[in-house]
């Protein structure tokens, strides 16, 4: 039995990053890039103007003839005189001699001509080309998250395509004779089966959408065979059930004889004590506890870096925040402790039900209370590490 | 002209929540319940050994025969003598009249009986049946938020499909003739349309996926037909483009004539100051500011509060922290600033680059730090107040 911080770095060691792949800049989100990204152009691609008014060379004459217009959009090749102004609009086209834009609201128009009622400073109003970024410019450097904000900037330089490292492919087993589908009649001895629900839920709040659901029946042989398909095709496999000590729990059994090589089996925590974290070549194996609430209290202490590892982060952590403790808490039993919790701006209260076969208490946390193993004691206002999850 | 305080309250009032609609439990995530749900059933619906040992009825006796097995899943009519035991393991029906399990790290075992080492104290390691909840209790309040634990406790009472606020649909309506779709070659006066693409993004983040985008000419007649449609069709309206003071920006007049009426037109703040926002019947019309950074800074502050009301969320505005800034900051526009900025566990640093037209400083910012358009002074050390954006 190891301790957390150990499992916990062990994990991480053998999250290797997943190869990379070309995608479409609109279906990149939540992708971390593979690649630095260079402009391809230069943004603004011209001198733009910045409002609504009329561009001339600025000089100390304050009345011009209007003798052109440019409306986003256009391109004009007009060279002004110097007693000439053009109408112009936000974002467009600045004719080539023009220097200066003044606003709407600094004119007095009518249709052939404006006077200048307060005059502008020489490049007032005017983006130059190239201001954002020049063509050959990095837009982005490799491992940056790819935000709507980054999707819009690549979008806005005309990229369509970059290289993002993949997503895993993450498959759930769910092995367990007592289980029956919900929506079904409950016989007796039969709990409905909830696991692979909720870890397609969990693996969805993190991008991963459509995980397959394979289930077997509790023996060997079935587990073997399941697994020997499914260990080809995924680069994450998640085991729910079937991992504890009983004599009806061949998962184990049936992971080492298809070639998996155990990293570590149990951990000193609690809730979520039997778990075994084993790994083929690249593809992990999390074999999860049975119980609900520490199947999903591992989930996001273990199996959420791990994913966040593989796709490419660098965070891959849940963030740690540290908030006061609303009450005293003791630890006597030399484990870490894992505690569903409700944080605010400044504190944490510990929620009454903490078993690990519970979701509701889970289902209205909004974090893991970490509770060292080593620590007996903590006190009412000190402070305490917490994982978000929500 | 209007405060920021103001546009979002208007926004809030007319934001009224969406109709309700059944929906099947695995496609619940992130959904708001519109009704309490009580369990169908007991959970556990059986006594439940919490353990791998063996169950007995509790007595002064340290040996015990062994006459049965339950295993997960198993259901046994069996009543045991006051000197019978029956190997049981974790999760498995506890026989009508034992109260007692031994964890099997407590006993000493042959394959016909066992000696008990560690006497537990009577009803250890039983679960009871309903312990978690009884038949009828309420399982969840109406106004619960779908979280995966939540999923988890839905399938594990057996509840199949319930009932939540629908998500509004939400069209993207692009106006400019200035624009190109990014991947075709970019003529003269011409910039790559990217508002669309980061807006559909921005949705997704907030469980909004497919967004349709539609795009007209810079006309009248055209935008005025469109909406017609797409107002019928929909239930949140972000058009992009086209709502500023430009002799060629019809959307305001396309939108009055097809009834919309109009809430509110300009905020004082910066970016993203011409916005317009309208109603007609329940939907919702954001006319965004066309510069892309004052676009998104716009969905943050007013779209995203707006569809979390309508989805029945009752914490509708991004979370507001505050944080110590790590440098001095004047504000002397009288406007209301809304500054891209990183934020870590303690501080805030506000970015270099705060331009309405650029996306790059948008992409590394975590945060937009708020500066109130009557404050003219912040302080290096001072608290500010900043809406997470990551």
């Amino acid at each position: 039995m190891i301790q957390v911080d150990e499992a916990l770095s062990i994990s991480a060691e053998n999250s290797t990053k997943m190869p990379i792949q070309k995608i479409q800049v609109h279906k990149a989100l939540g992708y971390i890039l593979a690649e630095t990204v260079y402009s391809p152009i230069a943004m603004p691609p011209f001198r733009q103007s910045a409002m609504d008014g009329y561009a001339f060379i600025h000089s100390e004459r304050h009345q011009y003839d209007v003798v052109d217009i440019s409306q986003a959009g256009d391109h004009s090749n007009i060279k002004l005189n110097e007693n000439e102004a053009v109408r112009i609009f936000t974002g467009a086209f600045v004719p080539h001699n023009a220097d200066t834009v003044v606003m709407q609201e600094h004119v007095m128009a009518n249709e052939k001509s404006i006077l200048i009622t307060r005059m502008p400073a020489q490049f007032a109003n005017v983006r130059n080309k190239g201001e954002q970024i020049g063509p050959e410019d990095v837009a982005f450097e490799a491992n940056t998250l790819i935000t709507p904000a980054a999707i819009g900037f690549l979008a806005c330089l005309g990229i369509t395509e970059i290289e993002v490292f993949k997503k895993p492919k993450v498959a759930i087993l769910v092995t367990g004779n007592e289980l029956v589908k919900p929506g079904k009649k409950l016989p007796k001895g039969k709990i409905y089966e909830s696991n692979s629900i909720m870890l397609q839920a969990a693996l969805e709040t993190i991008g991963i959408k459509k995980t397959k659901v394979h289930k077997v029946k509790d023996n060997l042989k079935a587990t073997k065979k399941a697994l020997k398909e499914i260990l080809k095709e995924n680069d994450i496999v998640l085991i729910s059930g079937g991992i504890s000590v009983g004599d009806y729990d061949f998962v184990k059994e049936a992971l080492l004889e298809n070639g998996v090589e155990e990293l570590f089996y149990k951990i000193n925590q609690k809730p979520g004590k039997p778990m075994f974290f084993g790994a083929k070549n690249e593809t992990l194996v999390f074999a999860l506890p049975g119980n609900p609430a520490s199947s999903l209290t591992n989930f996001y202490v273990y199996v959420y870096p791990a994913i966040k590892n593989r796709m490419g982060f660098s965070d891959t952590h849940l963030p740690k925040l540290v908030r006061k403790l609303n009450s005293g808490f003791t630890n006597t039993s030399g484990k870490t402790l894992f505690l569903k919790a409700l944080y605010d701006e400044t504190h944490v209260t510990i929620l009454d039900s903490q078993s690990s076969a519970m979701l509701n208490t889970f289902a209205i946390a909004n974090c893991l209370l970490i509770v060292p193993h080593d620590v007996e004691m903590l006190k009412k206002g000190g402070l305490v590490k917490l994982l978000p999850i929500d």
